[in-house]
Order: C-alpha cells, then sequence, then structure tokens
C-alpha cells in the first residue's frame, strides 16, 4: 500500500444551463390545431465544460521498462450529489512496457476518440460534437430496440459507442515518430449453449471492436478510426453500427483548425425481411483561438440520414453551431460559457436520433422530447442552449 | 492533480441502541380488546453521535483572495456496509472571495442551520432535535403524497427540509463583525411545455428559497432563518411547506445554553377547495456542561400541531426529553450514551407527522410504525430509546 | 482530518476466463431426446486471483495501548465498471488495546475464516474452495427460500455464510503465544410486537454467532471454528444453518500443506410436518510449492450431501480438482493461471445446492445453470474452467 503510488483526482464542473427546443406539426397534423410547441428548462448543469467524475488510479515500476496500472474514474452529479455508485467512466487494469500497453476493462472505444478530440467543444455541455450526439442516440435507441442497454445500462445508455466494458486494448508504445494506435475487442460473454432444445442464445450481442492509427507531429494530428458494435444476434435478427471517422487538427499558434469526416452505418441482416440498413453522414469543422488567459472556441457540424427504404423523403438532416469561450482562472479552475444552435429538416424522420436526446452525452437533453415527436403530428424543428459556469479539477 | 489541495475525511460512529414504542386504541376502537401495543428492536446503529460519511474536499488559491473548492460527501451505514452509493449529503463547487462565497450544487438548507446548530444533541441520534424529526416528516410525507419523494429520493427523503438539490447559495464573507449569513435558491428544474394541448407540467415543484443571518461574538450567537419549499404546483394543487426559526446560544463558560423557536406551515392552496393549512409550532430549550474530557448533553423540546380544521379535538403535540454525555477519548474519538423519551397527545390525528418517524434523521424510528397508528383503532402514545456508541473521526 | 492516519488501498485484477459445464439427462428423461447439454462462456473476469476492491482504513493511537480504527471496503468489478456503491466487503469501527480488539459492523464471520486461510486458491477464480462455493449456496438458496436475501444482498446473497452485517465481533489480543480466537454476534435487527393481534414477526432471521480459536506458530497453523446462522425464525418454521470446520496447514519451507474438514447442517425445526435437515460434508487437501518468484498450486476438496430423507438415491457428491500457478513481478503485482474440474454424482439431488452456483464467490458460475437442471429431466454432471490474468495491488 504504497501512497506515493496512488493519486485521487477528479473534477467537479457546475453551471446554469438553459435549453429550449421547438417543434412543429407536419403532413396533415399541420392542417388543424396549433403550428408549434415550444419546451424548456433551465437548470444547475455538471459537466458543461469536463465532465465531473472522481477517480483513483497509480503506477507501479516493474523494473526493465514494464510498469502495471490502474485506473478507476466515476462519474459525478455534483448538481444532485448523484453518482459514484459505479467506476463506469473507466476501471481498466494495464501491463505496459517497450512493447506498448495491454489494458483490460471498462475504457472509451477505440472509434471514440476522434468525436471527443477532433471537437473544440471537447465533447461537453450544449456545444458538444454534433456526431457524437447522434451516435449516442443511435447505441442507446438500437440497444433499447433490441433487448436493452448493453453491459446493464451505464453511461447513460451510449454502449458500445461511447464506452465499452469487458475489453481488451493493446496501445502501439508512444516512441514511434508520432505514430499512435489501438485495437481493442469486447468480449460478448453470453452463454453459448449446446445440444438438443438448447433454447436460443444472444450470441455475440454486446461485442464491439474497433481499432485506431494516427499520426501526430508538432502542429499536426491526424487519425482514423474503425469501430463495430453488435446490438442483435439471433438466427433472424443480426444487426451491427459500423462507425468510421477521419478527424484531424492544425494549429496555427493563433488559431487552431479541426475537421471530422464520419459515417456511421445500422447494417440489419434478417433473412425473412428485405434488410435496411440506416447511414449518417456526419462532418464538423472548427476552430479555437487563444485569446490570453482564455480561448475562444467554435463548431459547426452537419449529419445527413440516408434511412435506406425507397420511401420517399426518407431522409433527415441536422444542423449545429456552437460558440464559446473559456477563461482560465488557473491551469485547474476556468470560467466558461458556450451557446448552441440546432437546426433540424425533415425530424419525423428517425426523431429518435436526429431529432431527441434522451440519452446525450451530457444530460439533460437540448433536443424536442420524445413524447411530441413521435406521435404522429409533431416534428423537431430546432433548439438552443447555453451553458455559464466553472470547472474545478483536482 | 496536486494531492495536497485534496483531503479525504469522514466519520464512522457505531452504536448500541435499542427502541421501544407505544401505542393505545382510542375512540371506540378503545371500548373492545387490547389497550395497547408495544414494539422494540435492537440495533447496530451508525451515527448516534454524528452523521457516518465519508468525504473528499479540496481548495485552490486562485490568487488576489480568490479561491474554488469542492465539496464530495457520501453517507454511510457502516452497519450494514451501505452508503457510497451518491454524495447525497453534499456535493458543492465554491468560488470565494472578499465578495463573499458563491456556491453551487447540492447543499444543506438555509433553514435547516438553526435547527442543528442549536441543538445539544446536534440532531443525531434518538436524542435528535424534536422539529427536525417533525420538520423530517413533513418533508417527506408531504412529498409523496404529492408525486413522490424530491430528488430522486437521497437523504431519506427529507428534501427540501435538510438538503436540497441544484442549489445556487450565496454566503457573506467572514469579516463582517461576527455577522453572517446566507441566500438560496434551489432550481425546480422541471420542463416547461408552451403551445396548444401542452400537457400539464410539474411547474416549481421542487423550488427551494431560503435564507438565514445571524451575529455570533464571542459567548453569543443568535441566527433566524425562513425557507420555502414548493411541494406541488399545478392548476388545481399548489403546496409549499413555509418554515421560520430563531436560535440562540449562549455560552456561560462553565455551561452552555441553547434555545429554538420554530414554526413551520403547510400551506394549501386549491381553487376548487377550502385552504387547509397545517402549523407545527416548535420550541426547545438545552444545556451541555463540560466536565473534564467529557460532555453532559440535555434538551427538552416540544411540538403543537394545529390541523388548521373546524373539527373538534383536532390538535395533537409531542414532547420529548434527552439526556446525553460524550467521553472524548481524543479530539476524534469519542464514546458517548444518549436516552430519549417521546410522549405523544392525540397522536391519532397527523401521525404520520406527529407520531411515526419512517424517515426520521437517524434510522431506524424510536416511534410507532405506520400500521398501527393509522389503522383508526391505534395512536401512538410514546417512545423510549438510547444510544451507547463510539465516534471516530479521520 | 489528519491524513497521515489514512490509507486508501485496494486490488484491481482482471484476467480472460473460460467456463464450460456438462449437464445430462436421468430417470425417465435419459430414455428419449438429447443425452447432454453443454454451457460455455468467456469473460473478461475480475477477481480471478484477488478479490477486486477499493478501501479507506486508519487507526488512531489513543494512548495507554489503546487505539481506534476503522476499515470501509468496496468490491469492484473492474470488468464493467461495476462496484463502489457499498462497503460491502467489510465496514468496522474498532477499538483495541491490551483487552484485544472490539469490532463494530459489517464484517466476514468467524465460521468463514478457515475456509479461506487454508484454501491454497484464497477461495478467488474458477479453484475456489469446493465448501466455500457450497456453503454460499446454500446461504443464498435458503435465504431466498425464507423471505429473501439477508441483509439486503449485498455481497451476492451469501450472508451469513461469507460476511455478517450488524456485527458485534471480540478478537484477542496478538500476543498469547500463537493463541488467536474471536467470537462474534450480529444482530436479527427485527422488530418485536407485543399485545394482541399483534403481527407475527420475523423473530431472530439474519441472527449470527461464531466463533474461532487456533493456534499458529512457526511452520504450523490450525484453527477451529462454529458458526449458527439464523434464517427462519417464525412459529411454524424454524431454521439455521450448522456449521462446524476445522483447519490446519503446515510449512515445510519447500511446500506448504494445507487441509479443511467441514460439517455443515441445514437444520429446520417445523412443528407440523417431520423435521428434515440436510448434511454437508467437506474435505480439502491442499499443496502450494515456491518455485523462484512463482507459486504452484493445487487444490483436492470433496462434498458429500445427505439430504435427510428416507427416500432412496438421495444424496449427492462433488469433487473438485484445481491447479495453479501465481508469477510475482514484485510484491504487488502477479501473473496467474489456474485451471478447475468438477465432477458431480447424482446431482438431481439438491442441484442448487450441490450442482449449480447461480451466486458463487466469483461470478460468473463454472457450474451449469438452474434452467437445465432443475426442469426435471437434466442434471448436473461436471464442469471445467481456466483464469488467466494479473493482479495489482495498491
Amino acid at each position: 500500500s504504497a501512497q506515493s503510488s496512488l493519486t485521487v483526482f477528479g473534477v467537479v464542473d457546475a453551471g446554469i444551463s438553459r435549453y429550449s427546443t421547438k417543434s412543429s406539426t407536419y403532413g396533415s397534423a399541420a392542417l388543424f390545431g396549433p403550428r408549434t410547441m415550444r419546451q424548456s428548462q433551465t437548470v444547475l448543469s455538471p459537466s458543461g465544460l469536463s465532465s465531473s467524475r472522481l477517480g483513483f488510479r497509480g503506477t507501479e515500476d516493474l523494473g526493465g521498462g514494464l510498469a502495471a496500472s490502474f485506473w478507476l474514474e466515476a462519474p459525478l452529479s455534483n448538481d444532485t450529489g448523484g453518482g459514484i455508485s459505479n467506476f463506469g467512466r473507466r476501471s481498466t487494469l494495464s501491463l505496459s512496457g517497450p512493447f506498448g500497453e495491454l489494458r483490460l476493462g471498462r475504457d472509451y472505444t477505440a472509434s471514440f476518440w476522434n468525436d471527443a478530440v477532433f471537437d473544440p467543444m471537447t465533447v461537453n455541455g450544449v456545444g458538444t460534437n454534433l456526431i457524437a450526439v447522434v451516435n449516442s442516440n443511435i447505441a442507446a435507441s438500437r440497444a433499447l430496440a433490441t433487448g436493452g442497454l448493453l453491459n446493464g445500462g451505464l453511461s447513460a445508455g451510449t454502449d458500445s459507442y461511447l464506452r465499452t466494458s469487458n475489453a481488451l486494448s493493446y496501445f502501439l508504445p508512444p516512441n514511434l515518430g508520432g505514430f499512435y494506435g489501438q485495437v481493442q475487442y469486447a468480449l460478448p460473454e453470453n452463454i453459448k449453449v449446446e445440444g438438443a432444445s438448447a433454447p436460443a442464445g444472444t450470441g455475440r450481442r454486446g461485442r464491439y471492436a474497433g481499432a485506431r492509427a494516427g499520426w501526430s507531429n508538432g502542429a499536426v494530428d491526424v487519425a482514423l478510426a474503425y469501430g463495430e458494435s453488435t446490438v442483435a444476434d439471433t438466427l433472424l435478427n443480426k444487426e451491427r453500427i459500423k462507425t468510421v471517422n477521419l478527424g484531424a487538427s492544425y494549429d496555427f499558434g493563433w488559431a487552431k483548425l479541426f475537421g471530422e469526416l464520419s459515417r456511421v452505418k445500422d447494417v440489419k441482416e434478417r433473412p425473412l425481411t428485405a434488410a435496411v440498413s440506416g447511414r449518417y453522414d456526419g462532418a464538423l469543422l472548427g476552430l479555437t483561438v487563444p485569446v490570453g488567459p482564455g480561448l475562444i472556441r467554435v463548431s459547426y457540424a452537419t449529419v445527413k440520414f440516408d434511412n435506406g427504404s425507397t420511401v420517399p423523403d426518407a431522409d433527415a438532416r441536422t444542423n449545429k453551431l456552437a460558440v464559446g469561450y473559456v477563461h482560465h482562472l488557473s491551469k485547474r479552475t476556468a470560467l466558461y460559457a458556450s451557446v448552441a444552435r440546432i437546426r433540424i429538416r425533415d425530424g419525423h424522420n428517425n426523431p429518435t436520433v436526429m431529432g431527441v436526446t434522451p440519452l446525450v452525452l451530457s444530460l439533460p437533453a437540448i433536443f424536442p422530447q420524445p413524447g411530441f415527436t413521435t406521435s404522429g403530428g409533431f416534428q423537431p424543428r430546432g433548439a438552443m442552449g447555453y451553458d455559464v459556469g466553472i470547472r474545478h479539477t483536482f
């Protein structure tokens, strides 16, 4: 129990946020009654700039370049005192050496990293990378539709998009001239039964496989990632979410430019019915500009949905503009303000993913709630939100 | 992650407690059958002297008199291993400076402080301030009657009496010649919907607003507090619990005298029925006497209930006498023993609040359980209890 | 809050495990259809060598040989991020001195220790002491059959076999020439009701009483323990699980020998029906051999069940062979591999205890699941499992 090897660390982030959304009637419902429905909410919000958390980590030097290390990190909802009931943000044990790092446990997925690293708003608060919000929605809604949230619903049901449990990861060592990379495999852990009259199992449901490779040198950082999450694997219903994304940033010194392209396919293979696969194409362009002890942050993102069917008017599109400012009081403490606006076109198509965020990265949602958008008469049209807060790390 | 700025702290308090209660038949039920019912229970009890807890806190000096600080504190049920699943005791982020302190998050309410500071038994164990027990009962029973416990039921359902989530608090700076004060507002966070056929919302349910001001100088400490908790806010049902209390202590050196007056109104505004507001008037008188490394503690309290209706015999009254001794083995560790006796008059009126403590500050209850008192035949008459234990802080 | 007195400690253990089980038809079912059913599962497993945990403990010297100390220890499921929601592994407050130690709270039972101390596999992973698995099954299945898991289901429902809440323990001081011992009593905490028409209570359900005494000197360690857990105590249904075990080890230097004998009786006293008491007789023989920085571990155990009825063929027997190797990379970090094989005879008798481990010490089970064994057609026959992993303590 050498305490020198243990670090207790965390983030407490609190602010005031306001969210408002607008839905409007469409189709036949638009002929009668009200045209629009507005929702709004003002909250004390955690995690507007960085996700609130409490963690324990440590490293032991084993000699010969070898090291063992652990990382246990719990989410905090410091507005209400919630949290610390699990280490759902990360709980890993690593053995590292000249060969790289072998990491076992619950961790971020390989295919999530680009959504975070190349987002000027670092996937927190109202300005969160739009692709990340849509990906979270896909992960949660498809898991719920195919048998319940994966891994017991930790991390707001976004497994295996944002994080995955039961994972084996390998990371390249850091000294490869700027090249970095990881491969990751998460065990589905379902029981396999053999023998006559064996019950149908859940097969590979919960399995995740992914990889990421990049190059970072001086001002440049560029990375490509691929991931595949199995949400259904029965005889009559196979479904995988396949994600590929490419991100890059260039630091001009006076400003840093960010960009990301992402394609997500929701691939359903069903022998008895026609295959229907949705496709989500996303793009993000961002900028940060340091101003004295502060940082201006801007991002614009768009996601286009193609539902794969042949019915007319079967697509949808969402755009998001986010602007923010972070003022550093010290290395550990910062004040921040962010504002974001979302516009949705044809939001009645796939509102659970394209227009609604019941399970957004940072709750609560800035999009319309399901009740209005799926009742057939209302579709989500847009949303506005802001965060004003303070973030403290320790 | 400068560890110098982080403190891990806590209390582990364990003892043996015995509770016994007496109920008796009243009205027509008193004509037949048994006259009394007794309940008793012997338990290993946490928190007899101080609430068991585990916390993490830290402060960063930001220069110019400014500081950022956080406080995360979890309850512990060390008798059974329960606890640590949330930081429901306190989870706050503060920015402080010459102007005072701005505090965001879950915290004690402004109107609770007097019930604790001016209780010789420091609201723990069988001797807990009677007003605090009644106030906890009001908070829990009115929340349950109007849509469920507030804030997800943390802190045994006593929100927003004892603590409140989503709060913004401002505290005066400490250097005002003994004057101190705070104002506090907790956001209800309910979604507001606008537009035709908008569903009825929960309005300001969960809102808390309060303030406390006092003066402490040498031997004297006196403080006045006011708080208002909204438990219902629909078109046909508006209900607020309004608390005002005044506490004072004077330290003679050989003894310290405590006193508190409290008035709580349960104000129901219903357009279609007559308004019925309950009123609870409480008074406490207490004394502590240092004896070598020990402290004798005595308190007597009474609460009178006026249910606001015109039916005869519509009131109830509860008295409580508590005596205890704390023996300090060190600054951090103490042995203690407390005994308390309660008498209830007309306990069939409002037994949930006046005679029953399913959600007492320190579980389990020393009062009769609901089953006997609300069945129409039994009313709570009295209770006895003691705690013998050891308290260790770290 | 002197931080010198606080230690944050823990274990993170992660590995790959594979479990496979075989069931086969018996009786009339064996005449038709399939003869065998196989189950298998590959998982990322925590706790293959040591139970993953996070804890906080500290001691204060009170002078005069007295000390106060606390111990709060939470389980971790680091494969999925679960855990830390309670201190169910241990949460105690102690006062110790020349007289010994008085310990209050949740702790291991006195009668569990021999199952752990004299198991070469230290009751973790696939090689876990067979007696411990059977005892866990008895505790969980009898609690479920008599009103639900004890103490709210902490510790996988194995209360009061493995641990017990609400306990008062006394330990002899360490300086008695090698003699050691403890007595322990856990309060049932049920409410007692007196008076006419009082509802039937749960009496002493949840009560545990036990003791352990041993002698350890140089190469020898031997200890005897007895424990009694009350799982039912109503007028018509009284049931206690009585455990006695004797363990010993002798360290030859080049090898250490282990042995344990255990008898568990499930005593049911029911006035209206004939008493039926099951009896479980267990024996374990084990060996560890240090090899450089490593340790070879071998154990063989058997448990025989006598269900106490007069029906023919009413018994069952289980054997387990486990072999493993631990390679120490440092004092704190080790690699390990274990393999275990189980054979079950007449597993249709009492499969919940003898052949199935839904609530094994280290989840998931290496035995067949209930669905196949209790359906009347299948009985558990055997199981295989291995663990390969890394264990890090801090």
